[in-house]
């Protein structure tokens, strides 16, 4: 079978990321046509594995040398260069979030809907990462029983100022909406938001950290940790509480190394700098599995419904942030006739056992 | 010096562990005198060490062959025991509560006051815990910066049904309230709870587990888990979360196992399954030091105001269990001259630093 | 540039394995023939890859539509299908052994040396783990000063009643031979083996576990625990003591599930069942280095001199196996003109610092 | 029941650290009479606990106001003051050696034997450990199956030029020693000492680190890495290895603390600078239990042919430090009419299911 052809829309750090691993890492995969608005970047990057640029991103996703497209723009740009895959009917694998707002990513998922096939798959790696996978059929197993509680604590190193407590809910705690929902297999219902004081690292106005409170369909509780000036560096942690027992990962307890100190000896090993170096193998595992997907039309991981549930419940946080009220998530899918969660992201999670994982 | 003379006022489980301690484990103390509404239980274990039994509390209080007191007795007791203890100016160590409502706790604290020493140490034995000091030596030091969060994990194995949501804040969560109060070195200001599905193990009308969150007077917010029907084990765990750094303690992975299983190879260890095998260390060292302290007539642990303080937070707590709000704190020493929770619990933190820790 | 064209030769687990990563999970590479001697099997697998069935394995290795060979063939036929590409000059990555004995793998070295070029790459995927990378970064850092001890822990699940002691040093302990030379840069001079009485799980005249001593140029001592009938699962630790530090990695502690069990709670996790699960992204990222190594001639791993000294090292450990002795290990190449560890080794190191380690 | 009255015989380190315990934290003891070579240093410790100093060892132990003495006298002194306490008949817990050699220490033996009692407590206080005391009892359950192999590291943080490799024997390994004995309950029948290339910090002539190897009746292989220059920390960590499975402890993870650093986030903690932070709980155990024993006339842990077997193979491991041979250890217990190890050493291990362990 010949390689999947993939425009990649946007090559900042993660669209240069994706660029890099489809040319060198994953098989069956060729980046033929790259876009930025930097054309100069564009270019670069390109060359550096023999794709050609194209300046307009609809022209790319119409390009006869395309068969998918990765979109790793701006955000306002996804909707409608999403709607422009769905048009052409060829797989997209979309970056979060799936729009900037919950009524244009519920337009995206009934426009998908119309082409009556799964086109869309979401940047969500978290699913792909071994973890947060045997998390996931460890609660399937039903060993610990019906899931009560789920704690989260996500940590960053640094951030600039721009990072205010709005995009800490859409950028950040977005990844911890999807892992609920992942693990849960439910919807959230109403989301909260409670401040401490700041830390002092944090820009005038931005509530840095704070705690995330989620409540889902049958009553379980998220607390989520969200924590974006952490100097120490990246930390992805979860535990999962049941009515018989619990688990918790992401402790990197992977290396211990004993070491002479000026005033004696510690023992510890580094906390990882970024998400890159922490989910470089669900990254890969990723897109090895959509390119595979993909080269037979298909998906293989979170979908449409997925993306557009995280903008509502983000939305539903920003608001939450503002208010410091309890704020409910209302999702439209119950309007919609034949679109429920289970026919739209069953694909998802259909292949969480493989090898590899 | 001779021994202290040591009257232990109620011999459940608590009051026949310190009974054991103080009579075979615990330099420089003898128990003289022991008291409980249950007189032949009472000779059993007055027999087993070699005291006398006195049917009444308050005689038991002031007989002559009495130096100091432990109060182990149901908590409704407690407020006329410690009183009657402050009257004849003696010291005594009071099992949580000190009283069963902030009105009587504060009437406690003048008393007290009246007397011009401090006589009364209250239970709370984690602050003798060598982890929970290791933490406190690591705020204080500013190694980790100022602190923003503190995430508590508090579960135990089983409960019978008599133990509602009310009970697990005044009983189990007031550990939390003491630890967040210790730690922090400040007041809680307000209590709010969320309420999960509960478990299928909790009784009708009983919400377990709960989401407790306390908000501090500079802003800190401390999230509580409290689960007492998790089946698994007696799990205390608490995580600090600072401007700089983090620290969390209680995983208990002292020692690793691994053994062939049915299905394959497993690793790791058992799970506490009580609190006398977690804290048996941190309740040996409060009361040695409680009897070193007392032979010279004082207290060496939290006091009077501490007790109030944790009254005071879980008749909040219990109120926010019932209302679903966010509860202020109100506590009442702004308005007694003198009485400061500085001046009050000063003693209590003085020697955290002691061989041992 | 067209992808390598791959002949796999044996397809038993691990050359199945390959096949499956190199056609699946790759970039850069296609398997365009197969040889195993089962007929059938490799019909069955070139089928579901699209390759071609070669009988003759040599016919294979001089076949036009083949750029490079990966050999997973038993070892005795090694040596001659390593010479074949050889002498075709084609990029070659060997499973362990290089050849059966140390006569016959350092002819090997001399004729690659006599090609003017590294065409063979050995299959000491732990080169590859990003553990063992780090140890070797953490290592050549100087944090942990000049290195003095080295204790491997390796324990297989269970074996059949073939796998004897001599194959516990030709086929297990031959990765700890890799590693010692990896992570200390020198070369083994001695093997000692102990054996403790055996578990009654090891067939009679079997010695299982043992524990193999080799002491190296500059006098570091290598323990190593071999124990293939552990029953317990797929277990690989390795501490590394240095003047100043020490390190240990492969404790697996990758997430803490706590659980109600019949006698109380237990916490722990599973071990993995095989060196698969385990080594998995190591084969991946060997296979893909290797696959960008060949595609422009060379080679990026352990090489001819590196499986030559696993051969001569095993070769003495067989031996102290059945005299009990210490036996010294004598390596030939100082008689070779030009031929140095050093030369030959350099390019197996150069790239530990890649991304996604 | 009166106090024990103890006289104590050297209070340096240990011999202050005992005084100070029996004073103020042991319940049941009073130490009554303080001998030291140093008259002003016994006068300062004595007169801090209320204790009269005795200038003559000997009169200390005949005197009337002494139930039972404490050795913690330099080596050579301990043979006479316990056969002087033998010759009254008085409890003594004896710290290591019990003599200088296998001839005197079995002459110990045989003079305890001809008291008809046990009364002399050796001081290896890993024996009430809570992490050897749950090992222990793990291989007595038989989950782990028979013990094949056992894995012993001990390092200290620093050593003077005087702790040479004989004394790493007989001061260091003693206690992995008796750890193997207590654990395997067997005697050790010989000792081989492997010499890697020392660290820069030892003296010239001085073998730091080593690694012994001990063989048991049962064939057993016992690794100890003895590294006394470590300039980390004390760190004692042991692994026993089954037919079914593994346990380690000592891996001191008893918090995780992650922290900002100059470069990158990191986690850790400390690692225990000394023997009395890593064991303070064992040694109080120990003496608490070693006092009610003695109250009632006994013992109540190893045992004085516990201490000979330590001294026959410590003198063993001094041969195998000069000859680098296998050097056989012969014990006469065999060849004295009634005395076996297992009526000497039962006492030792009666109460290892005590609470607080």
């Amino acid at each position: 079978m010949s390689d999947l052809r993939v425009a990649v829309l946007g090559v900042g750090m993660m669209g240069g990321f994706h660029v890099e691993a489809l040319s060198r890492r994953i098989h069956g995969a060729t980046v033929t046509v790259i876009n930025d608005f930097d054309r100069s970047k564009a270019s670069a990057i390109a060359g550096s594995v023999g794709a050609r640029v194209e300046d307009d991103p609809f022209a790319a996703i119409q390009a006869p040398d395309v068969d998918a497209v990765v979109i790793a723009s701006p955000g306002p740009a996804h909707e409608k260069q999403v709607l422009a895959c769905l048009d052409r009917g060829i797989p997209v694998l979309c970056e979060k979030p799936l729009t900037i707002d919950p009524g244009t990513a519920l337009e995206v998922v009934r426009a998908e809907q119309r082409t009556g096939r799964q086109l869309v798959q979401l940047g969500f790696m978290r699913r792909f990462d071994p973890e947060y996978v045997a998390a996931k059929q460890l609660i399937d197993s039903g060993d610990v029983g019906r899931v009560l509680l789920l704690h989260c604590i996500h940590r960053n190193m640094a951030n600039g100022p721009h990072f205010d407590s709005a995009m800490m809910i859409t950028d950040s705690v977005v990844h911890e909406v999807d892992v609920a929902r992942f693990l849960l297999g439910e919807e959230i219902t109403s989301v909260q938001v409670l401040k401490p004081a700041p830390t002092s690292a944090a820009p005038e106005g931005v509530f840095d950290p704070m705690v995330v409170i989620f409540r889902t369909e049958s009553g379980v509780i998220v607390t989520v940790e969200i924590f974006v000036r952490a100097q120490v560096g990246y930390e992805v942690r979860t535990e999962v509480v049941g009515e018989r027992g619990s688990t918790m990962f992401g402790l990197d307890q992977h290396g211990v190394t004993k070491i002479a100190g000026n005033d004696g000896g510690r023992w510890g090993g580094p906390v990882p700098p970024g998400f890159v170096e922490r989910f470089a193998t669900a990254y890969h595992l990723e897109l090895q599995r959509w390119v595979d997907a993909a080269r037979n039309g298909g998906i293989d991981g979170p979908g449409a419904w997925d993306g557009y549930a995280a903008v509502a419940v983000c939305a539903a946080g920003v608001q939450a942030v503002r208010t410091g009220e309890v704020v409910p998530v209302e999702l439209g899918g119950t309007t919609l006739g034949g679109i429920t969660p289970d026919g739209i992201t069953a694909a998802g999670t259909q292949d969480e056992h493989e090898v590899g994982s």
